[in-house]
This record gives C-alpha cells, sequence and structure tokens, in this order.
C-alpha cells in the first residue's frame, strides 16, 4: 500500500506540476505558474546577510521540557463562538482545520465539546465500573485497564453537530467553524469486548450504557454488537496520555460514529437488554425531519469531506499560477475510496490525490495541484467512500431531512474564491 | 493490510490473554493472572462516591485555546543529562520513549539536538537558496515551499550517537537515556528533487551540501542519489508546523539515515561533485575503529529495538501476573520484518506482536503479553527487518568496531528485572 501510494504520487504529483506549468506556456518557474521563486542573483529575494538567528546562541536543550508551537503560530489555536451557547463549560470549540496538514490532529488543538467543563481526575482516583447483565461486576483501576492487552489506531472523531449551523444555508466564515468539530488523532486503549468477556455477558445482553464521570454525568446507550466489534476503552491520544478535555485518564472510542457517544472521562459501564432513552439520545442527537417526526439511532457519521485550503480563513495569497487545493474527506463506513474537486461549483469534477495513509475511519489527505488563472473560483469537494457511497449537496440532504436538524449536515460545501484570493462560504443552486 | 492487521491482532491478543490466565490455573480475574479487577461489591475498590469532579464545573472550552498534558503526567518530559556536555546551547534531551505508547511521538516530548541553541527565525524572513551545479540558482521563500506538491510521511528520526554511552558498558539507567535520541512524526513537506528538478542538475551533479541556518550553520554533505529519492524539505510535523527546536520553519528529512544530516533551520543547498568533508562529517559522526582507522559516510541506521515497558523509569508495579511487554523497533532498511523477545538473556526467544502501522523507516510498535511468574527476567528484544538484516548483540557489535566510536551502537539492551519489580540496565555476557 506504502509502496503504492509512494510509486503513484511521485507520478501523479510530478505530472500535475507539470501540466500547470506547461499550461502557462512551458516556463515552470521563471515568471511561470510558479511565479514566486526567484534567480538567486536578484537581490530583494536575498535572505539578511547576517541574520540575528545565526550570531547567537538559542534557548538550550530541555529549557522546554515540553516543548510547544513556534509563536509565530500562535493563530493555531482553537476557537469558539460565543454567541453559540449559553456557557462555555457548555459548548464547543473548534479545530484549527484550516492551518493543519496531513491527517494526525495535535493533541493540543483537537476540538472540545463538554456539558459541564474539564473534568479534572487523579489517575490514583480512577475507578470504571462494568455491571449489570454480566457474570460478575467489576471495578477497573487505570493500572488495570493498561495491564490489558492494548491496540494502537487512529479515527476520526466528528460531532454530529458539526456543519450544523449550515443547514438553512451558508453561516460561518472559515472552515474551522463549518467543519472544525472533528479531530483524528492515534488511540491507544483496550478493546471494549476484552473487559466485556471478563465480566462475562449474560445471554439476554443487548445495550450497554456508558457514563461520564465529569458533573454532566453523560449517558448514552450503546448497542452490544459496536462494543464487541472496534470499540476501544483508550487512555492515550497520539502516543501520551489524554489530554483533560478529551476525556482524561480513559473515554470510549467508537469508530465512525457521532462523538457524542464516545464518553468521556468513562467511569460506568451497564450491560442491559435495551436502550435507556437518556436525554442525549431523545431530545437531543435525534434528527427532527419536516413532518415533525425525528430519526434516532443515527450514529454513522456519512461520508464527507471539506476543502481546507484555499478556505476563508486560509486565501490565496498569489494572483495566479501554480496553487495547491488542500482538504480532508472521511466516512464512517470505511476507507476513502476517492475524493473529486470542482473549480466551478460543480458541473466539472477532477480526481484528486489522497496522500499519506488511507485507513478505515480515519481522515483521508487529499490534494488536487492546478495552474490558477486568476478568475474567480467555486470550490467543491466530493467524497466517496468503499461501501460506495457518495457525498451528496446540502439541497439533496434539505429535500430529504428538511432544515430543522442540526446533525448529520455532510452536504457538499462550497468556497467562492474572489480574483482578490479572498475566500466566502457561499451556497450554490 | 490494516484489515488483516485487526484480524490477527482480534486473534492473538486474545488468545495471549487467556493463555496467560489458564497458566494460572484458569481464573483469568478473580485473583489469577490478572489479579486486580474486582468484584465491584468490594468497597475498599468503590470510587468515591460523589467525587469533587462530578459535582463541579470545570473549564470551559478554548479556556486552554492550545491544550496541554494533565497536570498528572507533569513527569512526561524531554530531559537531559548536565555532566554530558558542556553546555546546554550544544546538547541532547531525550524523547521520554518509557511513558509513551503507539508509534507517534507527541511533538512537544521530541528529543533535541542543538549546537548553538534554538534559531527563532520569522517565517517571512526565511529563504532557502538552491546553487552551485545547476542550470538556474534560486531562491525559494516559505509560501513557495507551500505552493508546491507536497506528501505527507511518517519517519523514525535518530541520531548517531543514541546508545553511544554504551559502547563500554551499561551506564544509563533508563530508555529514555539509553534509546531517547529517537521519535517518529508524520511530516509534511516537498519532496527534495522536486526543487532540485526546478532548479535544474548539472551532468557532474553528484553531492549536495546541506547548511543550516543557526548559529552551529551545521553543514553536512548529502550523496545525490539519496535527494532524489526520498528526502524532504519538511515544514510541518504531525500535522502543525515544526517547533523551533526542529528547526521551524524548514528542516530536511532523510529517511533511515543519521539526525545529524537531517538539517534544521534549511538555508542553503549547494550542489557540487564531491563531498565537503565538514566538520560534522569528519571529527564527528565517524566511527573510530580499534586500528585507529575510521569509518565514515556510515549514513544508515541499523535495525534496532528496545523494551520501553517494564524498563529502569518504569518498572512493574505488580507482583505477579498478567504482564504487557512493550517497545519500539525500527530499522534504516525498510520494514520491520519481526520482533523477537527473550525474557531470560537471550536464551529463548519468543515472537512478538507488531501492533498499528508497520511503516517504511518508521517506529514500530510491538507487545509481548505473558503470564510473569515474580521471578527475576532478563528482557531483551531483537529486531529483524525485511532486509533479512537482525539486529546484532552489543559484544558481537563490539568485536567488529571496538569501543572508541560513539556512533551507530544498535546492540541489544538487556533489563534486569527484580522481584520487587524494579528494572535495572545490565549486560549480559
Amino acid at each position: 500500500m506504502r509502496d503504492q501510494d509512494e510509486a503513484q504520487e511521485k507520478r501523479t504529483s510530478r505530472r500535475a506540476f507539470l501540466r500547470a506549468g506547461l499550461a502557462t506556456g512551458g516556463a515552470v518557474l521563471g515568471g511561470g505558474a510558479l511565479a514566486a521563486p526567484q534567480a538567486a542573483g536578484n537581490p530583494k529575494n536575498q535572505p539578511p546577510h547576517v541574520a540575528d538567528w545565526s550570531r547567537t546562541l538559542g534557548d538550550g536543550v530541555a529549557v522546554r521540557a515540553y516543548g510547544k508551537p513556534s509563536k509565530h503560530e500562535a493563530n493555531v489555536i482553537r476557537r469558539d463562538v460565543q454567541w453559540l451557547t449559553a456557557a462555555r463549560e457548555s459548548s464547543v470549540s473548534f479545530t484549527p482545520i484550516h492551518e493543519l496538514d496531513g491527517i494526525i490532529t495535535p493533541n493540543g488543538v483537537c476540538f472540545e465539546r463538554h456539558h459541564a467543563g474539564i473534568a479534572e481526575i487523579a489517575p490514583a482516583d480512577y475507578r470504571l465500573i462494568v455491571h449489570g447483565l454480566v457474570d460478575k461486576p467489576l471495578v477497573f483501576t487505570l493500572d488495570d485497564l493498561k495491564r490489558m492487552p492494548r491496540v494502537n489506531r487512529a479515527y476520526f472523531c466528528e460531532c454530529a453537530a458539526n456543519s450544523g449551523m449550515e443547514w438553512r444555508g451558508a453561516q460561518l466564515n472559515g472552515a474551522q467553524y463549518t467543519h472544525g468539530m472533528v479531530h483524528c488523532v492515534m488511540y491507544t486503549g483496550v478493546p471494549l469486548r476484552v473487559l466485556l468477556q471478563e465480566a462475562g455477558l449474560k445471554p439476554n445482553a443487548k445495550w450497554l450504557l456508558l457514563e461520564g464521570g465529569d458533573a454532566a454525568a453523560m449517558t448514552r446507550s450503546l448497542p452490544l454488537q459496536k462494543a464487541l466489534d472496534d470499540a476501544l476503552v483508550a487512555y492515550r491520544m497520539n502516543g501520551e496520555m489524554l489530554y483533560p478535555e478529551n476525556g482524561y485518564p480513559a473515554r470510549i472510542v467508537l469508530p465512525g460514529w457521532e462523538a457524542n457517544m464516545w464518553v468521556k472521562w468513562l467511569r460506568r459501564i451497564e450491560v442491559g437488554d435495551q436502550p435507556w432513552h437518556q436525554r442525549e439520545e431523545t431530545s437531543k442527537y435525534t434528527d427532527l425531519l419536516e413532518n415533525g417526526k425525528a430519526r434516532r439511532f443515527t450514529y454513522v457519521m456519512d461520508a464527507k469531506s471539506v476543502i481546507t485550503g484555499p478556505s476563508p480563513q486560509a486565501p490565496l495569497n498569489h494572483k495566479s499560477g501554480f496553487t495547491v487545493l488542500s482538504g480532508l474527506a472521511w466516512s464512517g463506513r470505511g476507507k476513502i475510496a476517492r475524493v473529486d474537486v470542482s473549480l466551478d461549483g460543480g458541473r466539472n469534477w477532477r480526481t484528486a490525490r489522497l496522500d499519506g495513509p488511507v485507513w478505515d475511519k480515519a481522515l483521508t489527505r487529499f490534494y488536487y495541484e492546478f495552474d490558477w488563472d486568476g478568475r474567480e473560483l467555486l470550490l467543491q469537494s466530493r467524497a466517496m467512500d468503499e461501501s460506495g457511497y457518495v457525498q451528496p449537496t446540502k439541497n439533496a440532504l434539505r429535500k430529504i431531512r428538511g432544515v430543522n436538524s442540526i446533525y448529520h449536515n455532510n452536504g457538499i460545501q462550497t468556497w467562492h474564491v474572489h480574483k482578490s484570493g479572498e475566500v466566502e462560504n457561499v451556497e450554490v443552486s
């Protein structure tokens, strides 16, 4: 797979690059498609002859025992929208997806969704109870969990309300706000089925109740089948322990399913024979339709994609020429099979290049390199997954679901690129 | 690949877990192999009935706009050894590999090696010059690099001096110090061949000189073949921009080759027809043999592995029973094919379970689950790569290379686990 990817990448990226060059008359660099790199003799493009940083000693090793980004990257942060919710303790912050690349989200910028703020749990005080329809109720300490067989898997985690503000039309000007309730990290944890097998399931076991340890005591019902398939009790993200806002010291990971169910600060798993119909699966996280009925148990996040650059917070800062369009695609039903992009609002489509790992239920990075002629663009991306599902337009979704829900909006996003390079969130009919 | 991994994992981890249980008489949990989880009725194992964190609101979203680990993880940091070097500006700090899992190293704890401290370069001031035996010398800004076709690849980065203190015998008590000059991140960057193709190589081009922009002006010679193969000019790690200590805003990535050549704060690439014989490739980063001669141009990091837990800084805190042995393996010659572990100092070997991605020239995670009988152990791991190379013992290496070098020590590490669970760095003959 990896070797194929690399061979493919060598062919396609080079070809696209040359194509863009040839499209402007063959001068790939000298004032052509990629205008910026200059002949070295051009004095205005020379670096300062002796720069400050090459004359002085900088900070030594381990002065920053835990490192952080450059001060020049201070804008790469989670942001919230303060008018969105009454209190920050029950609100959401958004991943700065327009400032990232690849598929791994650094732990420090993973979006947050709290219902009672961040619980601060000391590892020694942590307990996880498994009870209900089991042969032997059990209590696990964190050390117990760390002594059980563990696996490492990267998965996307997306809030069901991601893009939820867009049901009634283009609202928020930035990929961080329209699509930033998603992140993708490498989790380390114990398969949930191992814990359940230790407790021993009664024959009538069919559902689990997952309960969080924060002041919201988040509770969600989980079908047993998912628990026995790929669910994890995770305690690490990207190698280090979970960050407090993501459930330190342990949370549930439900690959491909809506993030609200990924209960953080996990303290209790009850085994039962039917769903519990808790608040977060009745008045919330159900999808109200036009006829007044609501879809419920809509767990899977359908295939979706977004162009992260150019995007409203990441405009083009050149007037024309070689341009890299970059974005993310993901599907709760498996691997991304293909991503197409359109420069003209969906009239013509071209297949994007997938780069890096293409994993089951993980973010997938795509690129499309092209020679921008400086005219306005209506950028769209459309994800297809291995199940054959194709990401729909927003209008196609609205026809079926109406505009009353705030959940499960996976419609195609349109960005309007102006001649100035500025980018705007728009709708196309 | 991934699906195979998962199926394999389901079979092997469960089997190993059951085997350990059966080995102590069949009681997998109740006082048997995995002693700690208790029946829920046992009052001393109950969590506080109403914990503080479930009674109060915690911090809201984006209060920590850039997140950080829990205060309970304050020990997961880079550490240096202050007696090792005269000044911290020309020294090394070590990755806390004993406190991590999986294969991704978080950016904040990647080991550092500086020669003049951390250069602090503003992105707008950054320039990269490509000159020498080229048709057209070029200067690239950071924006130029970001407009070129990019790829995302995870690679290990290991200092040639990693484990260098161990040539003359067991010295440092901790995997962080013996093997922590390694990290593995997902890089985003431009293939170096693309930049060279833009400049146009003269027919006699054979070597490159890479120069850093810090006050040490680090310079290394690089064979052209590697530059045209898989070298990257990288500007991101794990999705976000490089951290200052790792070369912000751009560095060279040379998959599988010694980290000293991965020039940080990259400012100049000169194309020539022979190596430059700079300080860092003559008096340093050559391997002095017993006969007074030195090996040079020893770029590739041979296959190596280390058990990260249990290890001196990560002792066992149980007396016997189910135990997870975890470690890292890597090879500069390709993928890891197999890792064997020994519990008795190399007399008997068992094959470990590889978990998560097994990538070309990246860290690979291995586990071995076993039922510890409480007796002393002499733990070893032995990596094999897809080229057929097998990690040698330290003594086998010493026979060929003597003990005068500090570089390229990839010998098998031994940890002595005492009955108390404490772990010590030892040598076996």
